[in-house]
């Protein structure tokens, strides 16, 4: 389940690429579980009134995505400590998401490893910038979460 | 809408408030929406059987909560620039998750403002520490998606 070696992660190792391609059916279940329905998410008509060019995704659920790759990485949410990016650019329903990593720091002391992270679009717009994590190397409490 | 004074916005200004209850069956929902269907998230026996209390809601969901907060104080998701947090501690379905946030610094050149957020459980838990969030002052072009 572990992805990644713990005793031989180095700074500069890069994260397997993690693909998604997102649709208008996700992003409707995901305006239900969040509660966030927002027409530009879930109205092609009201969203290209604003100056859209469709619906886009919540910045959240691509968050989520990128949150996923870095978790499949790490060998499960329960190791993943923190999270952030930045939203840059949108993605339509249809779109990919390809979320990338690559270790920046191994804080042994500390036990964490960190990473910097992006995720671009299939059309190559760099929706997710300024992406990082912090990954447990070792989770002693089942009650530390993780995602 | 917008919840904060552009104008006045200041160093110590303090997010009202965000209270949301979560769910087992926003945390379902968040499971299908995602993904992500971890039996930590929606199976209590499971859940039991590796040493939490039951199930726990998904980080991301908790995330997406701090950001609705960020998002109703600034006026708009598409105001949200980044967002970042840790995740410290697990929230139960019928918990209370408790967003709070207060201006750090106001970025005039850049047309930034930075806040600290943090949320807590109803039974006092340090849920989601070291949060973080910038915040647009202005949005002028509605292709940036925010959130």
């Amino acid at each position: 389940m572990i992805a990644m070696d713990l005793l031989t992660v180095k700074v500069g190792d890069e994260m397997p690429l993690l693909e998604r391609r997102v649709t208008q059916s996700q992003i409707d279940a995901y305006a239900n579980a969040s509660g966030d329905h927002n027409p530009i998410h879930v109205d092609p008509d009201f969203a290209r009134s604003v100056g859209l060019p469709g619906t886009i995704a919540h910045g959240l659920l691509e968050m989520a995505i990128l949150a996923e790759a870095v978790a499949r990485w790490a060998g499960g949410y329960a190791r993943v400590q923190g999270l952030a990016c930045r939203f840059s650019k949108p993605l339509q329903p249809g779109d990919t998401l390809l979320c990338t990593g690559r270790v920046v720091d191994v804080d042994a002391m500390n036990q964490l490893i960190h990473l910097k992270l992006e995720a671009i679009s299939g059309r190559g717009d760099r929706v997710l910038t300024n992406g990082r994590a912090s990954v447990r190397l070792s989770v002693d409490n089942p009650g530390q979460p993780g995602l």
